[in-house]
């Protein structure tokens, strides 16, 4: 262990000794994010809500490509708006914040603070849709929700978290479905080639899909420690909400027609995930696309070299800025260089950019992967054109290397002893066949706390993974489909 | 008057008639926003957002380019924490939401809904900022706030509103201050070059200022209806909530000292204000810079042409989106070219773009300026270069319009009398002098309903408005600063 390294873990725990530990001291430590005295609440510090605004522009360029619109409602909603459909409300009311006061005055109806916006826009849609010619409405909103959990993880399960919400309405179900099917693929899309994490998309089972959805699917992906984590979701809500909201329109053969919704959405959980699939004992991994700072450059000088050392990394760093790289230059002199390569090693900046007075000499820098060590030269002249190649490289290697890790941590279980093993042993994601009954699902789910994550979409693809033998891991009855379980965040 | 006028005077009124009425009609006939089932907030429809999100990409560009990082903290307060600086809480506590319940239990300390962030922000800062090497700290936060207001008004007054806060943090009391200015600047830079909305900055009373803080700066604009309306905030903290809060450095000289403080914010009002100096019988007049749509293109095709003249219309529209410019083409069949120019100009369009089978023959296109009604002709080649000019000039005329009446409707009053005379039969902004006794104030504001907006920064330019004798405007004795007073939003 070099002195660097024994530098390091007294600054974050292991995370194979103690992955809790490591996971909020890296959050800590490279500033993503503090605890604060509200309860279940973080400060999203600068350099996490960099991520954070990175994730959200490369969300937004998608969710506008695909004909959306972003708009506001009210972050309080009546109660009885909540109240209107009937699973809407059993599923939320349990978890959310009311507000009983305005001033110095006593409510006469209490709010809710949003935890979600279906009924707080239904209400509206059902004033703004009148005839076909006003649909599909696709919306998308930008928001911050609020849901009172009782254990709360930065990142993962905060009282208030950040996300968006579209919710849309259309003339057909099947124009609803393709769009709930529009949108996962986005947010697959996205969460694969912008944050370098692969994941299963799939449909929830009837107990585990969305308070007042017809159907739920989602996109799962693996962390390191071996549990699931729900990416996103998306949402087939049929008529749902507009029998409860009357939400109707008049078509063009002169019937008046209750719309289809879809709603879907992603959180600042995705934050979460990224440093659980990524990081490693020396902190973050960021994959390029969501990295606030690409490259850093540190300056390697001897003091009386000084000078001519900072002057040239200087002009590096503009050069590389004007190109359109997010860079940043660590001049600091009060640090060592050892130091900087741990203060953002910490950070997940995927490159260092290292310039010394030998460097300068040979007209070359040397350049360091953040997500597998390897050390790279490089010529000072052609630095622009050669950087995209390096980035590209590493955004791809790191899906890769998630890919893989995520291909072998998937197993098949044929009956419930296989699957126990497994998951006590092992975790990752279990394949495994499954009769469609949800006292099967329940079953698995009391005797080891793993719950079906979804019904691959692919199911050609999931077969292969799961036993030859179509027969349900609990009842062992003649099965349909291979689903996935795992224990879950 | 056309049939055209005679169609609109029917869809919204006219705004010397009724121009309240002329006020909530353009907001809701151009969809910009809505009311909810919620007490006093709106629901921000896709158009009116969409000029918002330009909004906020033109401010947030000027925040970062100041050095500025975003970031994010909880929506939620604790009271003791609300309660800390005497003169916050005295502004604050009666108008905020209050959460008293979170799921099925009561909270033991209730949470307000922030009404702005200055409390919960210094928390945290006390934790994070340790030494002088930690300062400056320079972060904004994009969010929603609540204030439990009695009256409301879309965008000008709304219980929920989205805004920009900043909240900074530095070594001395100077570099506050300058901080606090030059957010003045990239505030007044923003409405005026942007907003094309002139404004006058300045300094705000001690009555008037922000609650805790030791001065307030703003940005006032003059509404077409001879109201002022406050564009922006700039404060000066000093050391008020840092000593509450107790949030120190050490020094480079080895002492522990209090951090000075600034606050600085601008809101979704802004948007109110955009219709209110600009709008006019016809709808909303939008400046280039911030229009969701700045050029729309509609075809006029006689049924035999329809074909040719919609492929052209088409190219155009690709070329020019191509080009940069943000351009929608209009090719609904069901309405009239007619229809099409009142729904494009009451949505406030820059520039509409008619092409007909002539213009086709002629290699031309006919422009439309939204902004004076102005007919331009273009040649279809050389289009993508001859659009900027156009839209700068609007931009600038929409400025220049604008503070033409802003110059002819700020008066003179040297006594009581000559100030009621112009605040009760012109309005607009009346420049007098102050003694800065706050009783000359109060009787102003007791019996005309009029406040001093602010005392302009630049006095050398306020005395050419004011009478030549330097005398308070109610008391008659000597007075040193020459003060805004208007009635107000």
């Amino acid at each position: 262990m070099s002195s660097a390294d024994k530098e390091f873990v007294k600054e974050i725990a292991r995370r194979d000794e103690d992955p809790s530990q490591w996971y909020v001291d890296v959050i800590r430590k490279a500033e993503l994010a503090d605890y604060t005295p509200v309860r279940g609440c973080m400060a999203i510090r600068p350099y996490g809500y960099a991520i954070w605004e990175l994730m959200q522009a490369g969300l937004d360029r998608r969710i506008k490509e695909t004909g959306h619109q972003n708009a506001y409602f009210p972050v309080f909603i009546p109660e009885s708006l909540l109240q209107k459909e009937a699973d809407h409300v059993e599923g939320f009311a349990p978890e959310v914040a009311w507000v009983t006061h305005g001033g110095n005055e006593e409510l006469t109806e209490r709010l809710v603070v949003r935890p979600t916006s279906e009924a707080i826009i239904c209400a509206m849609y059902a004033k703004w849709i009148q005839s076909y010619r006003d649909l599909p409405v696709l919306i998308n909103q930008w928001a911050n929700v609020v849901r009172w959990e009782k254990v709360t993880r930065p990142f993962l399960r905060t009282t208030e978290f950040l996300w968006q919400e579209g919710h849309t309405a259309h003339r057909t179900s099947e124009e609803a479905q393709e769009e709930v099917m529009r949108m996962l693929e986005v947010y697959r899309d996205f969460v694969e080639n912008d944050m370098a994490i692969p994941v299963v998309p799939g449909r929830k089972t009837e107990r585990e899909k969305f308070a007042g959805a017809h159907a739920t699917y989602s996109i799962e992906a693996l962390m390191q420690d071996g549990k699931a984590l729900q990416a996103g979701t998306s949402h087939n809500l049929a008529q749902h909400f507009a029998r409860v909201f009357d939400i109707t329109f008049l078509d063009e053969d002169g019937q008046l027609k209750y719309v289809y919704q879809t709603s879907w959405g992603v959180t600042t959980r995705l934050v979460g995930a990224l440093i659980l699939v990524h990081g490693d004992d020396r902190g973050l991994k960021l994959p390029p696309r969501i990295a606030p700072i690409q490259v850093v450059i540190v300056p390697i000088a001897p003091k009386k070299a000084r000078e001519t050392v900072l002057a040239k990394a200087s002009e590096l760093e503009a050069r590389l800025r004007n190109a359109g790289f997010r860079v940043h230059l660590d001049d600091r002199e009060e640090y060592s260089p050892g130091y900087k390569y741990n203060h953002w090693e910490l950070r997940g900046v995927p490159l260092r950019l290292e310039i010394g007075p030998r460097d300068i000499e040979n007209n070359q820098v040397v350049l360091v992967r953040r997500d597998n060590g390897e050390k790279l030269f490089a010529g000072i002249d052609g630095l622009e054109e050669a950087l995209p190649g390096v980035l590209d490289a590493i955004q791809r290697d790191m899906l890769a290397a998630a890919r893989k890790f995520l291909d072998e941590n998937s197993r098949p279980a044929a009956d419930m002893a296989e699957m126990e093993k497994i998951i006590t042993e092992k975790r990752g994601f279990v394949y495994a066949w499954w009769c469609g009954d949800e006292a099967c699902e329940l079953e698995v789910k009391e005797r080891m706390s793993a719950t079906i994550r979804n019904i691959p979409l692919d199911q050609q693809a999931a077969r292969q993974k799961a036993p030859a033998a179509a027969k349900c891991v609990h009842c062992g009855k003649p099965a349909a489909e291979v689903a996935v379980f795992a224990r879950a965040y």
